[in-house]
């Protein structure tokens, strides 16, 4: 290709460290992506030779591993969702449109139903099991927010497949089968990742893994232990509880005096001179759907996860954080929530049991209690994990905990019998001749989002560092004045040697080229000009050397 | 790949004939397609190994000839489609969609605007043009009617490619290449087309073209002379209008008595006993944006052309053929609508002019007008050509003309100025430094219905005889009862030999195994019995003859 010809250069202007994620800045000033609308990308000619690298090396290890590509409509019958009830559960990000003739359709999220819906309409025996039959095709998200360029977005080619297996043993092959193709996925395009325990949301089964690759702008908080035996998403992260003082002898329960002003944790600090953990915190929310309200009783050192909280108490994606009005409904305000007595369900993390003698739970204008102990003075209608881990807690094994950061590339879910009891006639004529639902999985890749994880992974100040495997073109062949003729015949031949190969034959300076060569990011520059007479300039854009050698070579070199 | 494992079987029953397309039958029963909802479908693994198959060949031609790969969003921003006034000129089939913020978008039907507005951002200079470039993207058309299996569909992927040149003396060469490009593509999927004149329809420019593969249950009629200068859709061809009585002397305009029955040009026959040509004829229509009538006047031996009718007065796709209320409004009747009087636009076909002494044009209920000549006695606000082209008719060359019917399978349009000019800043900068408009066209393939072709044509009554370069498979290897081991052997050196080979591994009987394989068409069929001992019997599926020899030989035979 001459980089003459090609729709889509590089524009000027710095990058501006700080404002948004580099991969975003760079991957529109080399000209790869622009912005439709927020959160709706153009891929230019550069920037889908990415993507459809990518598209190869994913479909050709899900190929490996034996499942079969296919493709569903982007407009699902909305009649499917509502089967599954899942145009309550995930109707927050749903997009629905209707036709002319007034049928109703979802645009694509993830597509569980339409596969049962399809796979249904066979008569499946056990012989026909298991299969694992997956896409690529356009997802959309109504995502309030969508910044971050191509790592947070409301429409993106998502690989996506779904796996049915007669049984739950079968399934666990097939699910550690796609565990490793992830890995190999992601090692092929350079990218490390670390597959973590993670929140199913409300795509419905019992547990799923994210593929996280580490970066410190990712917005997967994860946790992880020393020794790599444990790595578990924020929502989903176990921890062990302290006992700060298992010694203290159970006290009297008391009100006492206390100054109006005493209202947050730093006040109660700031008063009493005790460690947080001594006081007892409340977090109040709403369910959006019914309306009742839930207060979340912790220990004053911790903090709730909202999604854990969510499990808990069987409402994905329902709760939000009440609001003051909320608080007067509920006879109160901020700072005076109760721990007992509001009209309201009691939730209470697993800590609320570890603290004797907890401070506070009754607040009044100029009052609150004092030897609070959970069991005695007051019950929740839940105990359970709703607290968010943090670096240094103690994992279930003992180990201390390491909090990181990543960019989920991609995810595994186990769905179990969700959708195949869910959806009728999802069944399939097992050994016995009695039909049975099929036992499913299903396994999720973001290109684009894989293509910005890979530049935050590999980029300098001066441009992307695209790994061999994914990057657009193999070598960039820079022509300096004086030499058309002769980096005609080079171009000529490193392409008739299959070599995909960038030509700037431009008439700007060598100073401009370099600049958009180190800025595109293609593995090898050739440079060819007068200094280099018939030899090659070749130098790695991951390396600084750089050296002389002939045309032979260089192919030599490149067929690697 | 194992036929046990694939998803997506055959299914049994007869294919019924003259029920709907064969195409569609035969891809339903054969595994490879399955509906949604209507016009809405699922590929099925084999049937996407087809549609991939005709992807790549379609990719392979595009990039030979210089266009480049990239992507829009399927959800383009209503505000595009308002800029060219598209909303209204396609919104018939123009589904939108608003996202939860109240931002409003198309689901893509075509991308004219959204390439003009990734190109606009682009400071352009005439250094830049002329480039290609194109998608493979899924396309929304809300049509009221989607019956014909993947002929008519309302969602469906399409290659639709757009170029950018500085003026049309450059758009013509790259007119042209898309045309050579166009041949070579269906040429290599085994089909037969013809580049035929069309009607460009709401996308705008002045002329275009489509490729059509001959077939009878093709929806495209058209117009071809003896010796192929002359291929035209029946919304464009061009005919000699006769004269049939030149020699006649004109007559003085009469009001005569008529019986009150004499209402259709067959009563017009029976009561006069002269040939239609010598009847006035009349078509009302409607235009469904301003409620203005508008009456097609033509001699009686034609049609009228809807759609030349609507270019003749600009209103494409607005007009719908007048209902007994609209004739009520008119003041008149269905048999007595006259060629002059009414408060309507009277647009007249070219043949007003070539009869003399025209009977009719003013029925009422019992007389009528004769001796009735165009000029002379009534005339149209305009007259153009509105008739609809017939087998036999006489070309603008003087060849007389074929009548052909065909499928669709991609079109090329001159769009010209037609978006640049109405979209802000869609300008390059010239030699001069002038900013000047650029020169566009747009170039589509429907995937689906290219392979719905390619099965409308090779096929027979026992199922689909795929051409070699779009086959799921190369090889369908067949094994009987009790040579498992050494199928197992032949299968995997196939598959190490590089051959895509589909192995009935199944314990089924022969004759459901020879069925099957006739149905999926794959070229070859290998069968491996007892009776073949080390040998292998091959037999392609477009042949009758079988042959025994051995792996080496067929290896040799399938590299060739």
């Amino acid at each position: 290709m001459r980089y003459s010809k090609l729709f889509g250069k590089t524009s000027f202007g710095e990058i501006q460290k700080g404002s948004g994620f580099i991969s975003h800045q760079l991957l529109i000033k080399a000209g790869y992506v622009r912005e439709s609308t927020a959160g709706r990308y153009y891929f230019l000619p550069l920037g889908w030779r990415v993507h459809e690298k990518i598209r190869a090396i994913i479909k050709d290890e899900m190929d490996k591993a034996g499942a079969q590509e296919m493709i569903t409509p982007v407009l699902h019958p909305l009649q499917l969702w509502q089967e599954t009830n899942r145009t309550n559960t995930a109707g927050f990000e749903l997009m629905t449109i209707k036709d002319r003739r007034g049928a109703e359709f979802a645009l694509g999220g993830t597509a569980e139903e339409m596969m049962v819906d399809v796979v249904r309409g066979f008569q499946l025996s056990y012989r026909d099991l298991p299969f694992n039959i997956y896409q690529f095709s356009t997802k959309f998200r109504d995502e309030m927010r969508a910044r971050g360029g191509l790592l947070r977005v409301r429409e993106f080619v998502m690989k996506d497949a779904y796996s049915f297996d007669a049984d739950e043993e079968n399934f666990k092959r097939e699910y550690d089968k796609m565990a490793q193709a992830y890995y190999s996925i992601f090692r092929r395009m350079g990218l490390n990742s670390v597959m973590v325990e993670a929140d199913n949301g409300y795509i419905g089964g019992e547990y799923c893994h994210e593929f996280i690759v580490e970066s410190e702008v990712g917005e997967s908080r994860f946790l992880a232990t020393p020794d790599g035996s444990m790595y578990a998403h924020e929502d989903v992260a176990q921890f062990q509880r302290s006992l700060p003082n298992p010694d203290e002898p159970v006290k009297e329960f008391q009100i006492i005096d206390q100054p109006a002003w005493v209202k947050t944790m730093e006040d109660n600090e700031k008063h009493y001179g005790q460690p947080r953990w001594r006081y007892l915190k409340n977090v109040v929310y709403r369910h959006v759907g019914t309306g009742e309200i839930i207060i979340a009783g912790l220990r004053g050192d911790l903090d709730v996860n909202k999604t854990k909280l969510e499990h808990a108490i069987d409402a994905v994606g329902q709760l939000e954080e009440a609001t003051d009005d909320d608080l007067i409904r509920l006879g109160t305000q901020r700072g005076y929530v109760h721990s007992w007595g509001h009209p309201a369900r009691y939730i209470g993390d697993l800590s609320l049991t570890t603290v004797r003698n907890f401070i506070g739970g009754q607040k009044e204008e100029t009052t609150d209690s004092i030897n609070v102990n959970y069991g005695r003075d007051f019950t929740c209608s839940m105990l359970a994990d709703i607290a968010m881990a943090q670096e240094g807690y103690i994992a279930p094994d003992g180990q201390p905990l390491i909090e990181k950061r990543g960019i989920e590339v991609g995810n595994i879910f186990q769905l179990g019998y969700h959708y195949s009891t869910k959806m009728a006639g999802a069944v399939f004529v097992d050994q016995d001749g009695k039909e049975k639902p099929y036992y499913m999985g299903c396994y999720g890749i973001g290109l684009g989002r894989t293509m910005a994880a890979i530049v935050e992974i590999y980029h300098d100040d001066k441009g992307i560092i695209w790994p061999d495997a994914v990057a657009p073109f193999q070598v960039h062949l820079v022509s300096l004045a004086g030499v058309e003729e002769q980096a005609a015949e080079v171009y000529a031949q490193l392409n008739a040697a299959g070599i995909e190969v960038l030509w700037d034959d431009r008439e700007v300076s060598a100073g401009v080229k370099f600049g958009d060569a180190d800025l595109l990011g293609i593995p090898v520059r050739l440079v060819i000009s007068k200094r280099t007479k018939d030899k090659l300039e070749w130098k790695r854009r991951d390396g600084e050397a750089s050296e002389l050698i002939d045309l032979e070579t260089v192919l030599a070199k490149l067929k690697l």
